[in-house]
């Protein structure tokens, strides 16, 4: 069954979309938001222009639900030429309040798994997410206590794992990560000699995706369910 | 000159309107925001609304720019009864998008004591601010060095805290807390035994203030000046 982890001390989990259902809401949002803009665009052109507001305000705005609101009310001001009504901003604002209210839904075998590893590992969360957004889910999806804390990163490159690590006060070998993002809870692992397994979701925000050829030769762990996990660790 | 703390180890610094300014942006934003509506309402009256619907949102966006925002937004639909036009909302995100690009103005001597306290200390920086907003500033800031890592708090209570010193596996003995709120970073701390070190800032935002009555016969540090903190740590 593949290479054995042995010194693995802590395992960190990515959160949306690996322990909970995340990227789902965000679709769904995507289409009541274009509905209520169906008298401006068609749907697909209001997506691709959707996303290439949310890339462009990345950097001010980050990742989480309230810099997604922020675009979709600028888009909407822009796609309309300035005349969308006031009733449709709200419901806007609307659409995000429900997404943050929204209950978490664990993914299969979720609590199972951290019940067992945190017996035997530190756990902990590692996200980059609103932090307030990922602290209220942690709360409602009842894991909260298999976790030693939550870690935020602004972003989820190596250099950001770099830190954890140091932080961590752990050797790279001496870490695992687990998450449904080649982009950012695998590769950069990889790269600095840590450890990491792939647990894909079955949709994957475009920013997140990855090309083929950056994969090929990689080495990290690809898991159909997070229970194969234990195949991996010593017994 | 009081008691000293020999048995420091870590030192937490707040960010906003410890090491740099903040709340002046927030106060300079909200008199732009007054003035867009000022057809709507008296400006102070924009002010005390402003300030309720931000506490009605907090346990939905929590601290930062992102979610004063949202509030703007939300609070011009109401004020105006729906009636205020596109470019007024265009107006309340660029209010936004500009505090985000503000640069970072460094308080007296921070940079010099960060210098000097890092030779012997481990210092975090512990904010409730947005994540990706401290880091930047952070960068801007040309402190980066001087700190071990960001530790972003949902919120400054004791049991944030306790879970920290958990997390840095020290005793509270060993930690002192400084920054500008008695209400986040004074007094959550000597409830549960850690140090603390209050300086003042010349604005305090209202949700921040706390009574006489709450301080009274609590024991904790009044620095004048950041350089103060010297005379209570061991030469």
């Amino acid at each position: 069954m593949g290479k054995q982890l042995n010194n693995i001390k802590v395992i960190g989990f990515d959160a949306d979309d690996t322990l909970w259902v995340n990227e789902t809401y965000f679709r769904d949002a995507e289409q009541e938001f274009a509905k209520l803009l169906s008298q401006f665009e068609t749907p697909n052109k209001i997506d691709q222009e959707l996303f290439k507001k949310e890339m462009k305000n990345l950097s001010l705005y980050g990742y989480g639900v309230k810099g997604f609101i922020l675009s979709m009310v600028e888009m909407a001001l822009e796609l309309s030429n300035y005349s969308v009504s006031n009733k449709k901003i709200e419901a806007i604002l609307n659409i995000g309040k429900n997404m943050i209210n929204k209950p978490v839904e664990l993914l299969d075998n979720v609590e199972e798994v951290l019940k067992k590893l945190s017996k035997n590992y530190k756990l902990i969360l590692a996200t980059k997410g609103d932090l307030l957004d990922q602290e209220r889910k942690l709360e409602k999806s009842g894991l909260i206590d298999y976790f030693h804390h939550i870690e935020v990163l602004s972003e989820k490159e190596s250099t950001n794992y770099s830190k954890l690590l140091k932080h961590l006060d752990i050797k790279p070998s001496e870490f695992l990560m687990i998450g449904n993002s080649l982009k950012s809870d695998v590769l950069p692992l990889v790269k600095i000699g840590a450890h990491a397994a792939h647990i894909p979701f079955h949709t994957t925000w475009l920013h997140e995706k990855v090309s083929e050829s950056v994969t090929n030769g990689k080495k990290y762990i690809t898991l159909k369910t997070l229970k194969d996990v234990y195949s991996y660790l010593p017994k």
